[in-house]
């Protein structure tokens, strides 16, 4: 006689997206979903408005396999042209194209890292003491905490914060570059929800400005309360946990 | 015997956002729908991204029962109280609250032309020579058409336009208002699509600054082509019409 096997347990398929966006998203104006990765996009600014990333320490892990170099930068085809960044834009601006969702947080295959190169994922920052530098040094602090933690939510985004000036006005200004008008933030924020392997949650908001730091200032400097970063960015972040179930570590 | 009547023909309810959003919607974030025009929020700017009317000739008539003395400005609690405009944003700023949709626009009922009072539909405009003159202007001139169409369909709203500054460099600058930074937009267009009794369409695509204009300028000095306020603003307007079919009046 002939045995026929059970089919074997059908393997639930991984809504990657809803991981990633678990506690809620901040807006739902043009977004667009990457295999590791969330945006949306700003058209008017030409920049992301949020990047979401969900890291875990198996997509943090050193791999021989993956190669940052291997990776290039590519315009974002998605958008419409009126309102694509483009590599021309970027070119003699003086500013780096950098990364939102760090590349090196996208480590587990080299399909997920290279579209982290996408111009969408990408703003014109400071090279010098702020990508290459204190910017640097904080996407480090998060790849230790995600390999140390069960869960690190990382939400990255561009700020264009006001300023008063000597007549005594509040204005926001900030540069343009290329012929698409790319704006140049002049801050990021970065909040980071940590999940210890306790399952105690902590949350971090960062802000830093986009401009050569001094190099010996400690990260912690940078921390701000989430709520001013929510009224200048003009959305809510993780307002699905409830407050009193995070400790909040803030400047 | 009794006769048992037929039911009357169920009177088809109608839809008046999609009527109003008839050509599609420039963007789908923040959608306020009012009685009689949709606006979308800006919540990092704190004002309207765009606001769309569709304006029949009953819209505009002469209405003794209608008055504006009997509206007053109101904060819309729908917003989030972290990016909602207040009253007291505009106090002392030296700017008029400034309507996107008309009020005189919807003259048919005394709650639609309340709707208009609503602050987020409500951007800060300088008083005399722009709100009180050539705006003002423009949008009696978008009455007079409607009086004489069969359709006109306006998308109004806010522009921060990039400017070269001494340094070489473009920068995007404007002011903020108040406790919560209600932006300050060095610009607005208006956009209308005028369908006539003919059933022809034209469009005509308008832009002016924010600031004291001249008595004696012609509104057509201020068309501009339609594409650069589409770049400028982020979103694509009346993109569902293909444009052979539409006469384009523009600067
Ligand atoms: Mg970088
Ligand atoms: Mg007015």
């Amino acid at each position: 006689t002939t045995s026929t096997s059970m089919p074997a347990a059908f393997p639930q398929p991984v809504n990657r997206v809803s991981e990633i966006m678990k506690f809620g998203f901040p807006s739902l104006d043009q977004v667009r979903s990457f295999d590791n990765f969330v945006l949306s996009y700003d058209r008017r600014n030409r920049n992301a408005q949020w990047v979401f990333e969900h890291i875990k320490p198996e997509h943090v892990m050193k791999n021989e396999n993956i190669k940052r170099g291997k990776s290039e930068f590519l315009e974002d085809n998605i958008i419409h042209n009126f309102f694509r960044a483009t590599k021309n834009d970027f070119k003699n601006s003086g500013y780096d194209r950098g990364h939102l969702a760090a590349a090196a947080n996208h480590r587990h295959t080299q399909k997920a890292m290279d579209q982290t190169f996408t111009l969408s994922n990408v703003s014109p920052q400071v090279g010098e003491g702020f990508n290459r530098d204190a910017w640097n040094d904080l996407e480090k602090y998060v790849r230790a905490k995600a390999r140390q933690s069960r869960n690190v939510y990382c939400c990255t985004g561009p700020l264009y914060l006001p300023r008063r000036e000597n007549d005594g006005k509040v204005y926001v200004k900030y540069e343009v570059i290329g012929k698409n008008n790319v704006a140049v933030p002049t801050h990021f924020f970065k909040v980071l929800l940590i999940e210890n392997n306790q399952g105690q949650y902590e949350l971090m908001p960062f802000v830093l400005p986009n401009q050569p730091l001094p190099k010996d200032v400690k990260l912690k400097k940078y921390l701000v309360p989430l709520e001013s970063i929510e009224r200048a960015a003009g959305f809510l972040l993780f307002d699905k946990i409830p407050r009193n179930n995070i400790k909040m570590i803030s400047g």
